[in-house]
């Protein structure tokens, strides 16, 4: 038997590039990728083109607004040009979040996306993060109330923090989203830190 | 507080629209797929580009082998076109299974892919499969052996006797794959099945 290199996977070379591309996302190892591939071959060609172009024009098309920082296909975006947000920011800390909380129906504000929390050992520092364009929103835009709703992280706190003393002087009021047991979950197995929280956030109820 | 309809949703219609494109591929469910979307806008554009042109073209370029009913860029396929592989012909169900043998460096002869096994109850029967084109390629490219790789199931096997049935009259030698205890593996977390064909096959040592 005279083995004769590799040549298969010459023959493969799209599915290999593909693979490779595919794998190359969070949680798809080379497995994982080439199951993909090979169930979009045995799909309908439109599927892969429907893929295909959405992909092609999709930095075109999502943009990130001017105003917010919110992903976008208008700038300013739809929220920040609606007349009947109420004068409330949400602050998060990053645009993904934007659609999180607009699907709970919580929240009729506006919103700005810092674009992180602040971790100088990751090398982001306060003027990486929206900061002073927030600063500079709360007065353009005469906010009543700012809510630090980044994650209860000690990022998102250290960074909650810090923004609480930035906007001190313009008095307005900030407050930070409660911090404690998620619903339907189990004081048993609740980390310390999390259970800490909820007793010092405790609600009294009479 | 009037709630003005999900108009977020609107202003993120590509992002919609990738992420219910993504979730329609095996293992990939709306929030991962969302996770997928959000991690491509932030990567560099030119990957979003590379993906999707590989997806453009992907159907286009990547064909079955005529012969074999490989996955192929060129008609026939590199390994039906080159001499030098020996006349021996693996049978194997899936497409995707060609890559995985050719990668294992064990076996330098041609292919045949199968298309499935029989299985009635999916409405797969004997005339579905390649298994006429099998029978023509044994006569015609003067094969020596048919090595039957099926996937160790009652499918499989079911397919695998029939197919010995068929090629009956061409006299040829027919194999299939040993199964067994995997490497590795434990005796204690060993199906029971698996057991008794490991003892079934068991092998000589003196």
């Amino acid at each position: 038997m005279n083995f004769v290199d590799n040549s298969q996977l010459r023959s493969h070379n799209a599915i290999d590039r593909l693979t490779a591309l595919f794998s190359r996302l969070p949680g798809l190892g080379k497995k994982s990728a080439g199951r993909l591939v090979y169930h979009i071959l045995e799909t309908n060609p439109s599927y892969a083109r429907a893929l295909g172009e959405e992909l092609l024009s999709f930095h075109e098309t999502i943009k990130r607004c001017k105003n917010c920082g919110a992903f976008t296909e208008s700038d300013p975006c739809i929220i920040c040009a609606d007349p009947d947000r109420e004068p409330y920011i949400c602050v998060v800390e990053r645009a993904q979040d934007v659609p999180v909380i607009e699907d709970s129906r919580e929240f009729q504000g506006r919103f700005h996306v810092l674009g992180g929390v602040i971790a100088p050992l990751d090398g982001i520092h306060p003027e990486n993060l929206s900061i002073a364009e927030l600063h500079a929103r709360v007065r353009r835009e005469e906010i009543q109330e700012v809510i630090l709703a980044m994650n209860p992280t000690v990022e998102g706190d250290t960074t909650a923090l810090y923004i609480q003393k930035v906007l001190k002087d313009t008095g307005i009021t900030i407050t930070r989203l409660a911090s404690g047991l998620p619903v339907g979950g189990d004081l048993e197995y609740t980390d310390r830190l999390t259970l800490s929280r909820s007793f010092r956030g405790r609600v009294r109820m009479n």
